[in-house]
């Protein structure tokens, strides 16, 4: 019997299957400094303990997106290990703060299965839960990928596809977050006076500084994810391939985008769900990433008046700033948008 | 005097001479994830510290490499500073779970002398122990190198080559390793439903995936060993040398061979000994690293139920794919096997 | 109102004027960790608690160059988004140990303006004082750069030159070193037998090792400072600037210089205050990075018997080793010298 894991192949999936993943991962402070210099992240809550103690929490919370890596990168080798491509996420939803000290696990759901017409692959949708060393919950999200089959004449499964909402509803964002003082919440030491009021729908920010990447910097971080992703690691094989080199974590350019962010959004402390996210174009080490963010709608959480929530849709280039606020131009092998990411964010009062 | 350390040469190793080496280590946190990101590494046991604590471990251990890595790195400036050549390593037993907190410091005993017909060059043989704060030894092993004489006048002194065995006794694996609750040990979390049983003498696993190795991955990984040899770091001096490029640190490829095994023995969770280890052939950054393990004996641990040991040769390769579990042969400059490692591993039964 | 932060231009600093810089930092063991893969750096009391507990720390305290790059990180926004050139450092004191766990914050004073006679730019001094979370001070360093006009019709501040010490006080000296116990030091573990009696005025050492660095290096380094210079990480506009490429933050040349200097000089345990710092010449991706260090003065430190000070210069060079102590030379694009640090650093008696 094969002892190696070949991964599943879309005939390997059933509707309503449940996949507990490998290997449980407890995320420390070493994992939060690695987190600050891959990304050069500077919010001030997940920065400081002290800051973070003074507003509400009992210490500086992990980055959301650490947690989304990590959780995610469990998944890789039973769910996307014969992926062809990665098509998107949606109905994300932070659940738990997480510190340093957590252990994260995830176990995975099949929702649905769509063969594609031409017999060869298929859309697969999971449900991901990632939880805590209590079995907490602190990650719910969705994710549909295009996977091969093994056996192109293996019969093809009732389609079900499902509907993931396409913007996550209020009621479901402020769970991660504990009440803000908001009266110690210090505009200086984060970083902006700008709060909840000052943003409003239609406002677009340009986020003005560009990173370059390196095949070491992305390598390590998906390699910190335990993300075992084939095209990310091996130049070998990946020369012989599509793109001729590895290709970027799309998570690697989320997180990038997400500390550019950072100037002009320094108050939108946390995450509270991704309504949705789609990798464009593919990014490769020697491109730099830029961003801009657009502001799609400013609401009330339900029951708390110490934080508002934004809707961001931040867009992601390479190799082209963002000073015009560019969007996809369906060009995806030259400069331009390579990732289009839907969140809610929220802000302190 | 000189203020800076010139290293040894072959004619200032005395037969019994006791060397303590600079520069205790606290491991911690940082450590492990820094070790995480360079790898990648998956074993549930060294990753969570909720797995550990279930199976019977206080908390998460570090990785059984890492601690070679930091005990084996302070030896370079009083051992190996002038060496022509890493010979091999034998004779090694981990003796003691490390933690985070635990500080480590090595000393050494020079056990055997050998100088080369040549006149040039000797051959030295350390015992080195490495120590936590408490004085208990964690980790012994064998090493030898060539090392160069200052003066190739300087008479020869007399010949004493050591024998360590060529198999680590049953009776030395297992004391680093508390008892494990087997029945709490999760082979879904841990990546593998395969355990101890279901190895056999002869079996051969192509671990299948391979991994890239870039400059800057290789030097982060040997500084946080705090190793010095020059040849990793300087290219300056290594523009004008044998290679011309930096050679890649021999235990960057151990530790890379072992993180690659995860896929085919994911139960393996501890090093118990290293018999023997090899570095056939040379690796540069830009070469891509794949790995096969061949099971060499499975054996009983006296007094242990819990467990059993894996005699396993892992063969690890510079851009040669394995799953036709290449051998040396002879090439050192062309694509091949690159390191041959014989070593005992625990597995849960 | 602009969301972005544009940083400042030489009119909107005012004289007494005082910046409270973004982003407390909890500095944790995984920085330490991430230091040490950087650099390597390997003395023994940055590397050990065991050693540290030994000698009278309460722990091993964090590097001092680490709390000098947190602390300089957070003033990049506010003083030196727009500078043209980083000029010099002046009256640096290291006041109290930063250990894991602590939370640091910076608050700048502008204590001097000249606007230069071009009218284009014009010379801000701050003084810049980092805190830990109990408010107590931990670092305090006089700074200037040249930093571009918005408008080059803007009056000129009338113009103030501060004149700080080009030697800090003795009396200075080991506020951030508690009383070593001398016989507890242990010269093994330490990696030096040369104690302070063992240095002279006059005396050079060459610090042998050569170390080149990666753009993934230095970008990890800058960013882990969260240290925000454009020039550091954004090739695609560096591409178009005056070097065509990331020009690698002078503090990454400190530190590498700093850590070499282990090799002659590890006893000399604590840099207590640096008199001056110049980047004489750029550093890039794939140079090297030599040093050498000469005794200017051996003093004692007013009131202790367990440390004395020894006044150092370091020269860093770029891919010239050092042998033959090299000196500035007037040639900023050839190898030579980049860096001249000018620094008090404590050694154990």
């Amino acid at each position: 019997m094969l002892k190696t894991n070949p991964g599943n192949y879309f005939e390997d999936f059933r509707l309503g299957q449940t996949i507990r993943h490998a290997t449980p991962r407890t995320v420390t402070a070493g994992d939060v400094a690695l987190y600050t210099a891959l990304y050069g992240s500077r919010f001030a809550l997940q920065s400081s303990d002290a800051f973070a103690r003074a507003v509400g929490y009992p210490q500086a919370p992990v980055d959301d997106l650490l947690t989304f890596h990590v959780v995610f990168g469990k998944t890789v080798p039973d769910v996307s290990l014969n992926a062809v491509a990665n098509l998107g996420y949606a109905d994300c939803r932070f659940l738990r703060a997480v510190y340093p000290g957590d252990t994260l696990s995830t176990v995975s759901e099949v929702i649905g299965l769509k063969e594609n017409s031409n017999g060869k692959t298929g859309t697969v949708y999971v449900r991901s839960v990632g939880t805590n060393q209590k079995g907490e919950e602190v990650l719910s999200y969705v994710r549909w990928v295009m996977v091969r089959k093994r056996d192109e004449q293996a019969p093809a499964p009732e389609a079900m596809v499902p509907t993931p909402p396409k913007r996550v509803d209020l009621s479901e964002l402020g769970r991660a977050c504990p009440v803000i003082n908001t009266k110690a919440w210090n505009d200086g030491l984060a970083g902006s006076s700008h709060r909840f009021k000052d943003y409003a729908a239609g406002e677009k920010i340009d986020h003005v500084d560009g990173m370059t990447v390196e095949e070491a910097e992305h390598m390590l971080a998906t390699r910190l994810y335990q993300n075992t992703a084939k095209v990310h690691f091996n130049q070998h094989s990946e020369a012989q391939g599509r793109f001729g080199r590895r290709l970027i974590y799309g998570g690697h350019v989320i997180s990038l985008a997400r500390a550019l962010s950072f100037n002009g959004l320094a108050n939108a402390f946390h995450i509270a769900a991704i309504n949705g996210g789609r990798h464009v174009a593919p990014l490769f080490a020697g491109g730099t990433v830029f961003a801009w963010s657009e502001i799609i709608e400013t609401a009330d959480v339900p029951g708390r008046n110490d934080v508002g929530a934004l809707r961001i849709v931040t867009r992601a280039t390479r190799d082209v700033p963002c000073a015009e606020f560019p969007v996809e131009d369906g060009a995806p092998d030259k400069p331009g948008v390579i990732l289009e990411l839907d969140y809610w964010a929220l802000m302190v009062r």
